[in-house]
């Protein structure tokens, strides 16, 4: 059985402000336990962190996060949707570029180490409450073929990410070699449940996830990012397709020369 | 605040079992409650559906099941990696033809319509237990960019799939117009980390989710698919470019002819 919910209290984040502080002051009614992991909304670490650029150069800000740009598509409103890769190696819209939430004529951009940071915040928490905590940094992502978006891991600390079932075999004992449950991103898309986008609930506590956490050293959510060159997926359909014709005509002209 | 975890005693599922009867049995200690959600694994829906098929049909199985191949590529073990959309409209390794926790020499097929079989299972329980309580039918699918897979929804019904927050708006005011939490994947997210891959628990009950629940003619799972015609991954990177190439050198030599 885990239990999850949102802690209540937590007032707007300001740049500079200690999250843990702010952590534990809303933790008074139920405080942590060993095994407990806190799932923590970027946006409030961005903000704690002092992410926050204006928001006329929005545009710029992507550009600037964007280390590869994946796939592009004009949007209804005279815009650019950009799929791009940011610094962290995560493939979405916007390169996580915020514009929610945020003061006017403000946008937050993501952590600059989601992971360091869910590792300052573990290690903080655990310092203050004894307990032997975990840490996600979550944030809400669209993805390929499906409608609508999920919370994933961006950052983790104190928990390992991965179920690993390899070596392990099935009930009609066969091995297991294939799966590999990204329990991260599973901790994230249930704390989205309770935290909700307008709730003003940015930090969720699960229970029950004991068997997931252990050393704050354990890799973080980077080791989820798949390596682009592996991905069947690294590029959009229309971008590798336009990539082929190119190289398809720079081919039959070479034919031609030769002949 | 809500509460997962997973139904003990749920036996081995053989084809033509009522699956309503196998979980009633099972809720024996702790009785649903309006608003509670089941998240049942698609494997024992297949079961009870009698989608079982020989193995040494596996390749065959995952062409028939094929409707479009999105991506493929060679395998280590000599085997080729498709990745297919299936007759569901979902796009996934293997068309969801799976090989691990069935009999040796068999593989299953993905339920034939998994909206109906959770309309059919949620008909059941609410007339069983007079409780307004919402069903998904859960799969773990890979997907791009990121290594491990996660539980998703391919069946629901009695629940939102999206939490629909356009016309709504952020603290600072501003609507929030691309924001479409999908509810039912995380519901199956946070279903799988009490079911497990090995524990023999394919049911999980979620409670504190009722603001979800409603009628059982309410869009499934399949509301949640993508069309190809909008996605920007319908097809891999390799075969879109290949494509390209072919365009481009006939282009060329169209070219050629006309000058």
């Amino acid at each position: 059985m885990i239990s999850v919910w949102a802690l209540p209290g937590i007032p707007e984040v300001q740049s500079g402000d200690d999250l843990a502080a702010l952590i534990l002051a809303a933790l008074d009614e139920t405080p942590l336990e060993d095994g407990d992991v806190l799932v923590v909304t970027s946006k409030i670490v961005s903000k704690a962190e002092g992410r926050i650029v204006q928001a006329e150069d929005r545009e710029a800000a992507i550009t600037a996060e964007t280390v590869r740009v994946v796939a592009t598509r004009p949007r209804a409103d005279g815009g650019m949707t950009r799929i791009v890769q940011n610094r962290l190696g995560i493939v979405g819209a916007a390169a996580g570029v915020d514009a929610s939430n945020t003061a006017f004529g403000t946008v937050l951009l993501l952590p600059l180490d989601p992971d360091a940071s869910a590792r300052h915040l573990a290690r903080a928490l655990r310092a203050a409450t004894g307990a032997e905590i975990g840490v996600i940094v979550s944030d809400t992502l669209g993805r390929p073929w499906r409608d609508g978006q999920t919370d994933i891991a961006i950052g983790a600390a104190g928990v390992h990410v991965f179920d690993r079932l390899s070596g392990e075999v099935d009930s009609a004992g066969r091995p297991l070699v294939v799966t590999l449950p990204c329990i991260a991103d599973e901790l994230a898309a249930a704390g989205d449940l309770v935290k909700g986008k307008l709730s003003g609930c940015p930090v969720a506590v699960v229970r029950g996830m004991g068997r997931i956490v252990g050393r704050l050293e354990l890799p973080g959510a980077a080791s989820i990012v798949r390596d682009a060159a592996k991905d069947m997926f690294r590029l959009g359909a229309d971008e590798a397709y336009r990539m082929g014709i190119e190289v398809g005509r720079a081919q039959a002209r070479t034919d031609e020369e030769e002949i």
